[in-house]
């Protein structure tokens, strides 16, 4: 069996790249027989960037309820707040011990950050200390990462074969997954869809906010008697991603077929976000409406995170004389 | 009252130049009407130099029985090892968000260290942050220091103030409290005592090889039958620390008398630690023979600190939102 383990951002509610993107593929691969999931909301992490409480619990919330609400089987797996097991901070400190200090000026991470962030702090240079307890703290065997983390996944491995080296094969050496095409959604305005950019659709905001949102499309100024090239129109871009092979026929043939106006296809692409995630929504929103339900789900992943902690960093504890 | 805060190195059992330069007058400290002392062994700290494990083991035991044995009140006081409250290590990540990279980098400890040793780990370079959260875990008012801390305790002064400017006045601001003449105590070559110059005397070793010890101390080749300088012997020097009045007015007056041997003074120095430390010995060897009993006063110290650090440690959550 293999264990696998995904960290979230808790960077706020989920939008639909994020969802197509990300969220999709990783349930789908927690549903694969034979794999043990464990996902985790990174606030601990959030902390180095993000500095307001309320914010924070509410971009927790938000994640924990986008991921319940689009399926994650929590039950037969594991969903858990990386602060409800503090565990973590003691790993990383035993394993900032064992982290040349030059491994982590390197990181490209942090050139990058260091250069672009006004609030260059510590905790930003140690991240990828965090980051290698995140790991193995659970003896997980894949780490799915874009190619941004793999120089942190190296990083998490030489740090558990340091270790072990020294005191034997204590840590598992976790093995990366690297998502090689993840498929890039397309915002409101054609490029990447990012909530950095504000060009995202939010299937999770109430009707009046989404219909915003999809109206807000960008497209050109063909007249609406003319044929339209939905191969370079936004909406349809966004439309393929959620409808299914009859819809997608029709739309282009209306395309095609001029006197079809973009207003009406955005129209369509709402009823579809709407039809399409009527239950994701409302689960959400229920949610949401009750953060003690929220609470109870992350405790119960904690406690089982612990679990399975507890054994191996008491081990650790052991072979460090502590 | 003040609380008194008090870390402790475990770098061995202590020597006398330990003894008589830190301990005694710390403990003196500790039964001030008023104050209210917590003496921590900083075992998590010994990770960023000390990699064996037996040794840290050997080392704490060996550190915690001889406070004890010197007779610090560990029942009205705390006494516990750095690694029974792991909630140092998640305080350590959160002060590590509000701890300006640089301030790290400029640290003088770090410079010297990252200079001096082949291991330079991240965990000596965010050594300050784990010493910032020592003290903030605990509301401590004053921090006994030597002139090398005085740095790392103004920036556990600087990371409190930040944080209580974003979030209100959770953490109290320490005051460093500067050991102006810690006492040079010589060691058995008239250099400063100290582990890394080998010149040591260990009145917790047994009679045989303490004897051995204080045997080595270096002495002149004045003929036994000429008059000696009792201000310029080590031997001499030693015995004025742990003798009283009438023994050193005896021995100063058989060095000026001449016809009296080095040997003679360091058999009546030896036959002075032997009886003036007679009880600290037996109380340590006791211990040392039955660790059960170390690990529980350990215990019940770990169960007092957590009782103050818990409540701290949750304001500190909320006010993050966690």
């Amino acid at each position: 069996m293999a264990r696998i383990l995904t960290g979230i951002q808790s960077s706020g509610i989920p939008h639909l790249g994020n969802i197509l993107g990300a969220m999709q593929p990783a349930i789908a691969l927690s549903k694969q027989a034979g794999n043990d999931s464990i996902f985790f909301i990174a606030d601990l992490h959030s902390l180095t960037t993000l500095k307001d409480a309320a914010t924070r619990k509410q971009n927790t919330y938000g994640t924990l309820a986008a991921w319940v609400a689009l399926g994650f089987d929590y039950h037969n797996n594991i969903l858990f707040k990386q602060s409800d097991n503090t565990q973590v901070a003691e790993l990383t400190w035993y394993l900032s011990c064992f982290t040349p200090f030059p491994m982590l000026s390197n990181a490209n991470s942090f050139k990058d950050k260091s250069e672009n962030l006004s609030d260059v702090n510590a905790g930003l240079f140690t991240y990828p200390v965090l980051m290698a307890a995140d790991i193995l703290l659970y003896d997980v065997n894949i780490v799915p990462v874009g190619k941004d983390q793999q120089q942190h996944l190296e990083m998490t491995r030489d740090m558990a074969r340091t270790f072990n080296n020294k005191y034997g094969e204590l840590l598992v050496i976790p093995e990366a997954k690297i998502s090689e095409d993840v498929m890039t959604i397309p915002g409101t305005d054609g490029r990447k869809m990012s909530k950095s950019y504000g060009n995202t659709i939010n299937i999770f905001l109430n009707e009046k906010e989404l219909k915003k949102q999809v109206m807000s499309i960008v497209t050109d100024d063909t007249p609406l008697e003319l044929p339209k090239n939905p191969d370079t129109c936004n909406v349809f871009s966004l439309y393929k991603l959620v409808a299914d092979q009859v819809g997608i026929n029709a739309m282009r043939h209306n395309y095609l077929g001029g006197n079809y106006g973009y207003g009406h296809a955005k129209l369509v692409l709402l009823e579809v976000l709407l039809s399409k995630y009527a239950n994701e929504r409302k689960t959400f929103n229920d949610l949401m409406n009750n953060t003690a339900q929220l609470d109870t789900i992350a405790l119960l992943g904690a406690q089982k995170a612990k679990a399975i902690s507890t054994p191996i960093l008491a081990k650790v504890r052991t072979a460090l004389g502590f």
